[in-house]
């Protein structure tokens, strides 16, 4: 616990000392400890798990009495617990298939809070986590920077699928405008090689019309999608989702 | 809080004082609060999160390191809090439908642990909150007593949506030989009328097989699935899901 939690500060530190607008932790209320189930507003246990399970959908942004809340959850170790016990139970069930190795066996992955984390993004004073709404050009200075960590249980299942022989592709809500700073960024951090990475068009449509949109064109050309991996329903939902469909916490915001 | 743990303790005393075989209230370890989210075993709370996900799937009982965890959550005032948001924003969506009330609209609900509580049996020594393996002799001899108490938030909803002009229809996996015990039971606990109520024959196959058919039958016959609920993946996966699902929490069994 004490290591994670130190990893992590280095990583918000290492944002800090950066020259970027970002240079501000969103300060959140003195609290009797870092993880987010020991906070005694249960309500936003209950909106937390609502969101994540689908029940709450086309929200705009993390309620405000619930931004401390999710500050702890996002900072604390439960949020890495959530992740990685997904990711590890993903991992059993690749390791399961036993696929032949002939290359059209595909993992999806999406890319924000998926594979990378914008969490040095959201710790920032100017989105306190998701409670204050979105605002498209501060996200998309931020992506710029191609400063975004790896999610470390991804970039293990990562490496393990690839060992596995399975071929990898990487579908994001990312705009292909910004393509050259999230590719490097995905290589900086160990995402180093993929059977296709895919950035969405301009006329790409929404969340789930685009994703599934481009699922359904792998499989038209052979590919099988045995698992698919993402932080929001919309990666997960429509079409062509996948044999098996893996969520990862995200309570921060929804793209539906 | 008082008041809720109040009743709860209320219906338990009541099965406790019952001439049947759940009449040990399975017993946890002490502990500083009842409520699920103060346990210091976090890799449980990424359990639960996981299975309320669909991340994990086809598992067969509650981790048993998990037990008192699980046994605290279903006890203290969380599990109701998260049930009542559920139920509220199903309530919030049905509302803002407007349906024309020409009887078409329905509202399909799911009945273990979706309407009716099986909590008074699974706190029982025999089940420890689903840390015991099933033993469907003994589960089928609970419904025979016709004892199951209602979910409040679900009954609230249901009394909502027959205002709203909803029709409902019940749809279990309880098997048509328990079908006088579960109506008695339904009626006995104020879901007094329905449409339909839907229990599963001999030859209807396995969950999310026999679910979706009898939705696509619904549909087929001029009915419109506005919302449909349960505590079960299996409840809302599969074709003819109806325009919207919603999961109610269960950490206590899987039925694939």
């Amino acid at each position: 616990m004490g290591f994670t939690f130190f990893l992590l500060i280095l990583t918000i530190s290492s944002v800090v000392a950066s020259p970027n607008p970002f240079n501000q932790i969103h300060l959140l209320m003195p609290h009797s400890g870092s993880a987010g189930h020991k906070h005694s507003n249960l309500d936003c246990l209950s909106w937390r798990l609502a969101v994540e399970t689908n029940n709450l959908q086309k929200w705009k942004q993390v309620p405000e009495e619930c931004e401390t809340y999710i500050g702890h959850y996002m900072l604390g170790e439960q949020y890495r617990k959530d992740v990685d016990l997904v990711t590890e139970e993903a991992y059993e069930y690749a390791k399961g298939l036993n696929i032949t190795k002939d290359g059209k066996d595909l993992w999806i992955f999406d890319i924000d809070e998926t594979t990378l984390s914008n969490l040095p993004y959201y710790a920032s004073d100017a989105v306190a986590f998701g409670a204050i709404p979105y605002n498209a050009t501060l996200f998309n200075e931020w992506v710029e920077e191609a400063a975004a960590p790896a999610i470390p249980g991804a970039l293990k299942l990562y490496k393990q699928l690839i060992e596995l022989g399975f071929k990898i592709v990487f579908l994001t809500g990312t705009e292909e405008a910004y393509a050259e700073a999230r590719t490097k960024n995905m290589k900086d951090v160990g995402y180093t090689t993929w059977e296709k990475i895919i950035y969405k068009g301009v006329s790409d449509g929404s969340g789930v019309v685009y994703k599934q949109a481009k699922r359904k064109a792998l499989e038209e050309v052979g590919y099988r999608i045995r698992g698919n991996m993402g932080d929001q329903w919309s990666d997960l939902l429509g079409t062509n989702p996948g044999d098996r469909t893996f969520k990862v916490p995200d309570p921060m915001y929804y793209i539906g």
